[in-house]
């Protein structure tokens, strides 16, 4: 036997244990039924992809964060000599968007049009190692390709809400805004086109730093000081609190033909959610609602639940990036869950461990003793209880039996049967851990 | 608009289309429903891994296949001063069972005692680029750690046979040999215990290069020409059509007690699983299994379905590879799934297609007038369609709408719902692109 090899998994990264991984099975199965049943279809890219792509600039900051793949065979024996820029030639995808724009110029002519697409799976982000923050992490996205109508935020929203309420999170507010009526804002202070994505970036600090601390940031960062003023004299108007579309489009007094476009789509769009959002929802207009991706081009929009504080999904229509890949422009929107902080909102509800558990089905324990002659018998009975529904693990009997009971039902089993006890099999409980039987 | 981004996916990985997945889903969700209901959890373990884990030995010829990934920030600046073997620090995963082991060393103190995990998930290599084969395919496994006795293989065995009739594959054949009785077979013709890797690769061959190409290869690579002659001798003895496992212990002729556990372990499984197997299903031993990796230390079996050539499904017992990362032996066994195989197979049965339109639900569209000032109304006859089961998405009208039709029929859609045709609503049929409805 050599060294002992190491057990822990790459920094940043984690192994699932079984009651998570069917906890995370049930949230995806939820999910994708109630996606499914508004049109999307699951759709797969590889984990990896052309490093080129990767860092065109659609990524932001995410672009910094690529874990690189090496180089093979003779190419990186050339990389090697020409230097450190040359190694890497693949990346693992940072996000799900990036990859479905490549995917949607690469297929288009065999998909159908607009696509509707659901993607889940594992994203990588070589970040800062901190609590609660994981290098691999998954992400759940819908995006619909190929349709610029606001039915397409309509249905993104009612669908998300839907899967959220479906996993039992009540008191669902969607918050609303679009980039043309932010943009709007910005013009009409005076901060040029080419300051948009600095001033957004402040702005979106508005909850956490404060008006204060928003207008000083502006002046650091180099806006122009009658720009920085006007828009503190606008902040009254886009109170989340006071401030509706009307109150906004008055402050911004312009006759922007975008700025009109994009508050008739949040009118349409919050006309046709309203009423149609799971029980106790509600969808309102948030004038500051910014959203960090530079991407985007309309409608944005955020998904909280009551009990808790920051959104649990989020997304927005982004017109211009497939173009990029694709030689035309392409209309796009896509709405985003964050799975793994709803993961760790489910884990705390209890409702949720009992759906897994009646998702799932109950599991017991068929007892065999240790080097039995005869396995065909218990065999047969395990696939009769099999056949009634249950979960039936072959198990060997060890000496100490109380030990080995508790254990089972430590690990979730419901109950056992004991094989070789000279009468007719039972199925008899396994006590809780908690000293109930279940 | 900059130069137009690569749109293809890295060489040898793929993009899969929503009917593709579609039907791996189904295969998926049918898998591990089986494989629950013999008590299997399913576990999870990140793509990543320590390169010096992933490069440890029990990986075989896969090791040569890494796709390694660079280190970042201040160590690669270091490690590139120190050449190209210290540039990488991760890897990622070539198969799930070095993964596994070190989950369960890591984890074993949280885990169920025997642990029966489920995998399924990607895997990657950097294989030469050649049809059928990708560089990113999906592997499905189950293994039980932690139980040395023939209770297991016959679990792997008939779980995975259920799994693959419920797939609706038929005329299952089970092989299953044992690598002690291998062993047996060359001890007796006189191989070193140190040549017997090498003499398991040759011997496994015989299918493809025939007794005279075994034993050409067995003298070529140096093995003592006696122990070939005997081996030829044997040959005979071990023709999988007249072979028994009497036949072979007869020719081995050795008190040998691992050759007599073996062959114990050999007829306590087979007669388990005989009666217990699918219809139509059966289990022989094959005195020629040898099966390619070198940590096997016991029973080893094969799964192959009528019609189909090679095998489907491949696994057997390895006790020594865990405790190289635990630092002591913890029995082991697993049974893989050929996932990517068993897809292209499925795909070629017309019934899958239908179990997947059956699993899936009926899709439909609800076809809106572009510019429609009332997306409520529509919006709410989406939602009843969809809790009477149907998977709905609102479609906007196209001015062709013949042709829009015809997509919509050929992407699978079974009918659509006008709107706005000033009659009240109800679903009719498209016709398939072949003339028919469904």
């Amino acid at each position: 036997m050599t060294d002992k090899l190491p057990t822990t998994p790459p920094t940043g990264m984690r192994d699932v244990l079984p009651d998570e991984v069917e906890l995370r099975d049930l949230a995806t199965q939820t999910i994708v039924r109630i996606y499914r049943s508004y049109g999307f279809r699951r759709i797969e890219t590889p984990a990896l992809e052309h490093l080129r792509l990767l860092t065109s600039g659609e990524g932001g900051e995410n672009e910094k964060l690529i874990f690189k793949v090496m180089k093979r065979g003779e190419e990186l024996k050339t990389a090697l000599e020409r230097g450190a820029d040359e190694l890497a030639d693949l990346g693992l995808r940072f996000d799900l968007t990036v990859p479905l724009a490549r995917y949607y110029a690469h297929n288009h002519a065999r998909l159908p049009n607009p696509l509707k697409a659901l993607q889940i799976g594992p994203v990588w982000r070589a970040e800062r190692p901190q609590k609660g923050r994981f290098r691999q992490f998954t992400q759940c996205d819908i995006d619909v390709l190929g349709l610029g109508d606001p039915i397409v935020e309509v249905e993104l929203i009612l669908a998300t809400s839907e899967a959220l309420a479906a996993l039992s999170l009540s008191g669902l507010t969607v918050r609303i805004n679009d980039r043309r009526v932010l943009a709007g804002i910005a013009r009409a202070c005076g901060f040029g086109d080419d300051r948009q994505g600095s001033f957004f970036i402040t702005f979106d600090k508005l909850d956490k730093i404060g008006r204060g601390g928003v207008i000083q940031e502006l002046g650091a960062t180099g806006h122009e000081a009658a720009a920085v003023s006007k828009f503190e004299s606008m902040l009254d108007a886009i109170d989340p609190k006071t401030a509706t579309l009307d109150s906004v489009l008055k402050a911004i007094a312009s006759g922007d033909p975008d700025v009109a476009a994009g508050a008739a789509a949040l009118d349409a769009i919050i006309a046709a959610v309203t009423g149609a959002l799971p029980v106790g929802s509600a969808v309102r207009f948030d004038p500051r609602l910014v959203r960090g991706m530079g991407y985007y081009t309309g409608p944005i929009f955020e998904i909280s639940a009551a009990d808790y504080p920051s959104s649990i999904a989020g997304g927005g229509r982004y017109d211009r990036m497939i173009g990029r890949m694709l030689g035309r422009d392409v209309p796009a929107s896509g709405f985003s869950i964050g799975f793994e902080r709803l993961i760790s909102i489910l884990e705390g509800l209890p409702s949720a461990r009992v759906s897994v558990a009646t998702a799932t089905g109950e599991r017991v324990a068929l007892v065999v003793d240790a080097g039995a002659a005869d396995l065909a018998a218990p065999v047969r009975v395990a696939q009769r209880l099999r056949r009634d529904g249950l979960l039936v693990s072959l198990e060997v009997r060890r000496k100490n039996w109380k030990r080995q009971a508790d254990e089972l039902a430590a690990h979730g089993f419901a109950g056992w049967v004991s094989y070789n006890d000279g009468e007719p099999w039972r199925v008899r409980s396994l006590a809780r851990p908690d000293g109930g039987t279940r």
